[in-house]
């Protein structure tokens, strides 16, 4: 693979892309209005806004929960940022502004901030990096804080972010004392920061965490075979037969010497986020081949069809090669988030379709399934299979999850991610360089950007996730050439592409454009010039790799971008009994009351035949049973779950032989 | 269904049949040569024996293991005695005279015996019958001590189990303290007591205990709910939402009124034995027709195709109907024992040939799983399937079981219960009445019985498993009118039952028989007259019920008495991307060397085409993938894992349609 580091230009800015798209829209407006505040009560409520204020001296108590808490705080921070970003609202401007108060007030004179460290061990800060988080944490403050400076033109928590920064440049890197975070995350938020101060260090020191970690004398092993000299205790995770493993830490080998993705898949995406965003601003062709190989060996034999990814709830990790299964799988909607952040790096750094791609897999179905219709539940592990729960005396295998969303979590970390995504969707949408603009997703939405010194207005109308059609209008102030960029999903079929000139008279062009390929249009774009996609929207039946035992003998079922999955109530059987005919006909209908409005699929199957079978019987011969046809109902997988407990298969039986013909 | 109190006759003794048989007679010599010896070693080791030894004050010491182990130390005994009833063995006469003389000097003045009581908690005796098998091993007790009169004539053991009997039936009773065992086993005990001596007050007793459980103010419900007055602790198993839950121990209600078996698979099948010794012995119609309804429940609801019983590990249960998984499948060797001897009893009730039956199929599928070919390893819980074990990372689910059998167990009652049934067997072989020669089960045997006032011998020579061929040939020592009936398996198919008369010239004559019933030949036999039977031995491919979830589009195979699985070496892939052709052919062969000679099934399967995949591909369409023809090889489920840890499958995926014609 040839790499071209820096081939795709910067995402646009949040506040440069607004959505309007009947998909998204709905979505984004659930989140501003309702989980936006009901994540902020929870913070409330469980005390994570409380230590700030103790920790700032304006009121007595002692720290509440868990050594990350404040993460959940910052993560909501940013997320609530970019809402307000795209949207003036004096209420949450005041309730940003009452936190962010609190972060100044709580810093530390030398810059550190910590509520859980300042509070409960200050004596012990910087002893226990591969359990306790404070990096981590204060990633998501630097991240926080630039979100803010971006909404609120303001730089009090920059100025925050920045102070905690340089005391922890001051701790760490080369000529500081040793350590890597144990769950990475400042990598990413160091670039960020580099980015907007145009300070070098921190660049550096992201480079510095990512090039030390998983040295061989590691300060994570050090710890670990130190226990007197940690707060706290060493993680479990991290020991295997009474040896230091930091595989879960992605910590077992330098990066550069890594081929497989591994451990703790929350960390893993945000390392491999931070590392090519280290690679993108050094040039660094190394990393990103390294990275590549990460990817290709992620999304060929560790990765759900959902694109979710860790499979273990052992340590939420990445385990083995395919080992997926369906009814206990992890599947960690943060792991699904930070696998977009990843591909949008890589996309960054290649210019290659594939990443939006999986961006696009990941985002509407292992990233969407995490939250709610009404905006208030959330997945943290997403199973892809569900039983009835029918037999509750097996039920104390630790490894199932639960059949409904929860409104909360003592890690909450998920429900504080889902804001972050999807105010910030918009950057995801568009990219735009010197004489490029990129269209990377297919989502109705309106951005103004700057092309060279022109000003270009672009007007995305479409049909996507449902229907494969979409119009760009492109409005530059006057007159300009540059190229745009529009990626065809690699499941499309039968695409066309063409331009609508505004010249005079209106006149069409077509232009060639490959399913899996960006269509790059370079030409003289004037006002109300269009670009028009359409394409077939086929129904995959897809089947697993031969060695993914969990999905042997079935297939799971895609259109578009959707991932699809049956649920019982739409089902005439038990999911159990269904076979589907991937040679059969599927009916299309879209029901706008359905799950607030999807695409359904109806979907032939077989059935074992009621009349063979009577209740005195638990065994017979394969040559006196038959089957009979049915048609079941397949949703969206992001749906699931939202009409009360029922079972769930994303992958399905196919449809037994007995039916092809007579016997 | 119309019973018949006693419609079958008598079992005949162990001694009184002689097994002579390619399939079994090695079976028993292994366990005569090795399991004997390996088991009672480790009584030794584990101080079980040692404990009767500290009890009779012949050495000091303390309790050693659990409050159960006396009766691992009877069932070895009694195992024991049926092998030297039909043996002379001087050395294991002289092993089994000096645990006799050790029972005999540990029992107490009052006939009371029981080590841990006797050791641990004298003054607790009785007071936690719910836990603590006083009962349970009383009754095992009883069992080895007829054994034994039989096996030697010597009444030194009998008349410790008198006593101890005496003991119990004055502490219990209608008119004693209340009270019914947590774990059954005294009732069949109790009537064979009552059988060998003639004692009604036996069989009484055993009545009482019968009738006595499930009452609604029982007494194991009050240990529960008294903890401060008992021995130990209650039991977790009984206690649902604070609430007494008997079902665990069948206690939920009394017998009479249950219609499902539950709870605890082996007390469940014990107590049903026992239940149905009571009902022969009372001619109890009413409880009768009961367990006819329990049998019915849980052969078309509750039982694997195997016969095993009990599916989930979590108190070693009866679960619901339909709840039958084969990965986590409890199905515990002792019930299958246990079963086999509830189905004796219900022949013996009813003359119905399907009690047989189904003894057979669980003798050779449930029960001799347990027992590894050499003799000295033991399944104590059977797999119905067993993956690779290839990630470990998801080993943490408690539901799974060994892969391999074990030499011992802490709980050690499967290695103890082995000896029992496999030294017993010719007892289940034949049973004799005044006018009646039965014939239970195709097995090589001599027997030597008294019908009326003459002795009979038959000598019975069968190709079984195997083949469906068996000559009988009864010799009376004078030509005697009599009914000889052999059970004609239900399996069987084109069934010839000819009766060679040996009158002057040879006649053969034809008679009348058909699959699952016992063909009844009333005739006057003379020295050297056969029996004939021929048949056909299908292979069949058997479906599941559609409301068993865990054999869903999947087929099992079995031909004759004996199911058949796959071993992961036996097949050219992974055992999960092989689907079963059960229209395809099946090449049948004999082979001597394997499995100390096994008749193996080669059967037509797909499985992915080979060239459909790249390991870069994780997902793709189904319409690009096909699969192949292979062939791979079954063995009879009970020699499984006596090659090494290796996967296996009783219930295989069948053949998807794709394979049907071209695409």
């Amino acid at each position: 693979m040839t790499s071209n580091v820096h081939a795709y230009p910067e995402p646009v800015s949040v506040e440069d892309a607004t959505i309007d798209d009947e998909f998204w829209t709905p979505r984004i407006e659930t989140v501003r209005e309702t989980t936006i505040d009901f994540v902020y009560d929870r913070l409330v409520e469980s005390g994570r806004i409380e230590n700030f204020r103790v920790a700032a001296g304006h009121v007595d108590g002692e720290f509440q929960g868990r050594f990350y808490n404040d993460s959940d705080v910052y993560k909501w921070l940013e997320g609530a940022c970019y809402f307000l970003a795209t949207d003036e609202d004096s209420e949450l401007r005041k309730r940003i502004d009452e936190v962010v108060d609190l972060l100044v007030d709580a810093q530390e004179d030398d810059g550190y901030l910590n509520t859980y460290f300042q509070l409960v061990e200050p004596e012990m800060k910087w002893t226990n990096l591969h359990v306790l988080h404070e990096l981590y944490c204060a990633g998501h403050l630097f991240e926080a804080a630039i979100a803010h400076e971006e909404a609120t033109g303001e730089e009090r928590l920059l100025d925050v972010a920045t102070a905690f920064a340089d005391h922890i440049d001051r701790r760490f890197g080369p000529d500081g004392k040793d350590g890597v975070p144990g769950h990475e995350e400042i990598e990413l938020a160091l670039v960020k920061l580099y980015r907007v101060t145009g300070e070098e260090r921190y660049l550096d020191l992201a480079q510095y965490f990512v090039d030390r970690r998983g040295a061989a004398d590691s300060r994570l092993a050090y710890e670990v075979s130190h226990p007197e000299e940690i707060a706290g205790e060493p993680s479990d995770h991290v020991v295997d037969d009474g040896e230091y493993d930091g595989r879960y830490l992605q910590d077992h080998a330098p990066l550069r010497e890594q081929e497989t993705v591994e451990g703790h898949a929350v960390r893993a995406m945000y390392f491999y986020t931070g590392a090519a965003d280290v690679a993108l601003e050094t040039d660094d062709e190394e990393l990103l081949d390294v990275l590549e190989g990460l990817w290709e060996n992620m999304t060929t034999k560790r990765m759900y069809v959902t694109g979710a990814v860790g499979s273990s709830h052992v340590g939420e990790r990445f385990t083995e090669d395919y080992d997926l299964p369906n009814d206990t799988s992890y599947a960690e909607t943060c792991a699904a988030l930070g696998s977009i952040l990843w591909n949008q790096r890589l996309l960054q750094l290649t210019g290659e379709a594939r990443y939006g791609d999986l961006q696009s897999r990941t985002l509407y179905n292992a990233f969407l399934a995490g939250l709610s219709l009404d905006g208030r539940r959330f997945f943290y592990a997403n199973p892809h299979e569900m039983g009835t729960d029918g037999h509750p005396l097996h039920d104390e295998d630790p490894n199932r999850f639960a059949a409904q969303r929860q409104g909360w979590f003592e890690t909450a970390c998920c429900p504080t991610n889902v804001p972050r995504l999807v105010g910030s969707l918009g950057s995801h949408v568009y990219a735009v360089g010197n004489a490029s603009l990129y269209v990377n997703h297919h989502i109705g939405s309106e951005a103004t950007v700057e092309l060279g010194e022109t000003t270009v207005t672009v007007d995305q109308e479409t049909a996507f996730p449902w229907d494969a059609e979409t119009t760009i209008s492109v409005t530059p102030e006057e007159p300009l050439t540059f190229e745009l960029a529009l990626r065809i999903p690699s499941w499309c079929s039968d695409v066309s592409v063409t331009v609508a000139a505004s010249d005079g008279e209106r006149t069409e062009e077509s232009v060639e454009a490959s399913p899996g390929e960006f269509c790059r249009i370079e030409r003289e774009w004037a006002p109300g010039d269009e670009v028009r996609f359409g394409a077939g929207f086929p129904v995959q039946f897809l089947r697993g790799h031969p060695a993914l035992e969990s999905d042997a003998g079935r297939v799971a079922v895609q259109r578009g971008p959707i991932v699809y999955c049956l649920e019982g109530t739409d089902s005439p059987r038990p999911l159990h009994q269904v076979e589907l005919d991937p040679d059969g006909d599927v009916g299309i209908e879209h029901d706008d009351e359905l799950l607030d409005g999807v695409t359904t699929l109806d979907l032939d199957a077989l059935v074992p035949e009621e009349s063979s079978w009577t209740d005195e019987e638990l065994y017979k011969p394969d040559s006196q049973v038959d089957t009979e046809p049915v048609t079941v109902r397949a949703i969206p997988y992001y749906g699931w779950a939202n009409r009360g407990e029922d079972e769930m298969r994303v992958w399905v039986e196919a449809a037994s032989r007995r039916s092809a013909g007579p016997k």
